[in-house]
């Protein structure tokens, strides 16, 4: 997978989930913050958990791709773990990508089991998804072994991310529907995405003029652009929740709910995202 | 303690204990959800304290066989521990795994005690049990100087479960009774317990060909090997739960509680795991 | 900016904010705890909102200079960033001083949208600080590469007092409105600033003496320094806070609160330090 | 201070700290257990606060008497800081020792104005605490350069002890009068006082035979030791504890509450560590 594309499909994987989350947490923020005005005729509960259950299965469908393209690309190493008569292992690269789609792959079947079923606390789902963030960052810790300095480092710049991601997933167990926690993950999303994009463009230019991977100037500038990156992910989030915060206050001034006189808020529709654990 | 049978051991205790506590912390849960229902009937306080007790002796039992045959094996110390014609201390090895057994010993005692008198608050049992795996990690931590890298880094590996559980054996002395705090537990001793033995074969090979300790590449597998087994002990965790899980409310729709309109559930049995401290 | 001036004006800004900082805080906590004896007299809630729109303008406005600063000074890169005829980086360390601008002028904006509309959740502005004093501390970390000994070490210790006050801030997100959380970032606020006035001595010193930057005695006796700047920014925040306390308190006293016997307090002014996210 | 005497010192103070604070939590829980047959009577909360003013009164006078003692022993500094003649700082080891009591003494002062006035709010003891301990830390970290083997060693994991404490007197300030936070804070201050004196013994034995300071084994056996210490302490604070648990209830028995069927328990005395903040 040491290739432009080999960056640029995760890449583009986390960009879209880190928007689509941003989409699916601002809109749902936004209705409960305006219930007393009839808010919750947008997402009711049912309609929140037919989306997660949606989503999760697009995240296990795409973990499989993922998982079986690595494993029968070209010279993906399709199920050989070791060469017995060469006596080397096959393709660790690729078995490691397998991992880390597997882990994804299990935080989406058990958030659809979740969904799906009343069997397992509601708060299970951010935990697989911390320990999925966690053993992605892992793997990616003891992958550097050998390489030169600034691809190391690149590498190295990623995990702020990847690990931070899982510690506010894991911190959302006990604070869930917490939108600050929530907005957070998103912006470190779409920061994993778009940096992955950016290690891509460093290690393997389309131009003729290649980066020198020893250059202490060039590290110290890939350092400073992982807080741009950082900047434009936070600005993305910001777009997108204050468009869709006023697209449901306008959408709710033009139709007035009718019917709140004569329901209390409470009756109508429990807050789902409050039933912590 | 150097040997397939040294890693062996620890592992299958680890083993039994994560299933142990899995079915365990399952089965209460599972009651606490369905009460409504008349669970109550299947754990009441007193068997959850008569368990308590029963697990407490057996931990404390096998702490006080393995301290007893860490020193009187065949090369063990036999409580000497300085040398003092040859100037060398003996057998620090046997006396560090027997240091180790000792705090598992501790926290079985403390526990038997909070749960037979009322002496001690509740919370006190994990405290002993993180500082436990805290102490087991820190020896090990400093247990490593001199050995080739694999060795080193099969043991680093164990350090994330072993620390993993102190972290989280914590947090449980502020979280009692939360159920995912519970099983993340389960999963990580499972996964130390089946690690445990995977050093037995990594180290100590029973067919001809040793691994060779040098290899890098035999680390990024090793490394990807350890996800594997966090993935196979999540599995485990999560089939017991069901599986109980299903038991539980089949019992229950078989015999439908008949005292129920008599009681109201909150004056039979007060839920035990909510006294947090 | 390897300069005295270039450390000596940084220096200064966290000192005016910090005790900017203390003073606003103490005069808030006071307030709340008089309030049964009329001290919402003294800080309503709109002047209060007030208050953090005029300090976040002026934040945003120095932001912005300071970025204007970094790039238009005499050697300064004057927004180009990469040198193709002579192939290098344009001044990276003005870049990195005005992201470092950057993000303490995003969250200014960030914090002036939340206290002019009602669009976004309160908390955010203490995670917009958190992010940008984590940034601040990001940048410097990497920012050492190849200087004397004493130098880094300098750099190191300011560390503490950046990433504390980004761990302070971020716990600020679920204590928010807690004054001790509040006074030790205050406090650690205080340090950097003198800590940024003692580089510019130390690397910089006016008289004819430098100092020997690999002299081990020398980093023991900064490291020690370092404490008693912690130990004055404690002396300023406490005295500061102690005034306030007596100033409110003798100033209810001279005038008594004549409609207090009318009004329940609690109608009068909510306490916006509880609006917990 | 690099002498037996040196380390015998701060261990017997942290020894008696360590004792007295077990005494003093130990007694305060079982109190407030208790309450309901009366035992409010044995420590009320005019006598619990006279006892904290005592209490800091006694370590201020201590940290003070340490500091000038650091100063004007036979070769300490008396208080001239830099050798302009030879151009060297003066016992920069009793300066970094005078600055660690002078925190401990800011901590007796802060406690000592909280509970003698109203000024400031409670919970900022245990954060001066935090401070102090943390302080200490921080200087031994770069206390160590070029020292041996195992003296370093022996110096780090005193590390353990201090900034453990410092971490959980940081968790008091949110939950205060948690019986076994306070307890493991008392564990870890009898464990800093007596590897004090293991410390001692290892680098100035009185014995004729030195210990080999570069030796690995010898490294090996004092992380162990270090265990047994730390189960040294549990063993003491358990004991102390289960003493005077069972001295209240007996005192409690012997002379029945008559008063208890006049008086509600909740208004005779508040329960003062419930004053989270």
């Amino acid at each position: 997978m040491g290739s432009f594309k080999g960056h640029a499909l995760p890449g583009t994987f986390f960009l879209i989930t880190g928007i689509w989350w941003t989409g699916k947490y601002s809109l749902w923020y936004a209705t409960r913050r305006n219930k007393n005005i009839g808010s919750t005729r947008l997402t009711s509960r049912a309609s929140q958990r037919r989306l997660e259950i949606i989503e999760n299965s697009v995240l296990l469908f795409f973990s499989f791709v993922g998982m079986l393209a690595e494993q029968f690309v070209a010279n993906g190493p399709k199920l050989h773990l070791y060469d017995f008569a060469e006596k080397h292992w096959e393709q660790l690269m690729n078995w490691q990508h397998s991992t880390m789609y597997l882990f994804f792959g299990l935080a989406g079947t058990v958030s659809l089991i979740i969904h799906t079923t009343e069997a397992a606390p509601l708060a299970l789902d951010r935990l697989m998804l911390a320990i999925a963030f966690f053993n992605q960052g892992f793997l990616f810790l003891y992958h550097l072994h050998g390489r030169s300095m600034l691809d190391v480092h690149v590498h190295q710049l990623l995990l702020f991310a990847i690990f931070g991601e899982a510690i506010i997933a894991f911190l959302e167990v006990f604070h869930r529907g917490n939108i600050i926690l929530e907005l957070l993950r998103c912006s470190l999303t779409i920061l994993q995405g778009s940096w992955f994009w950016q290690i891509g463009f460093v290690l393997y230019p389309s131009q003729s003029t290649d980066w020198d991977l020893q250059d202490h100037n060039n590290a110290t500038f890939i350092t400073m652009c992982y807080s741009w990156h950082l900047a434009f992910a936070m600005l993305v989030v910001s777009v997108l929740y204050c468009t869709i915060n006023c697209v449901v206050r306008s959408r709710l001034k033009r139709t007035p709910p009718m019917e709140m006189g004569l329901l209390k808020p409470r009756d109508r529709d429990p807050e789902s995202e409050d039933e912590i654990l």
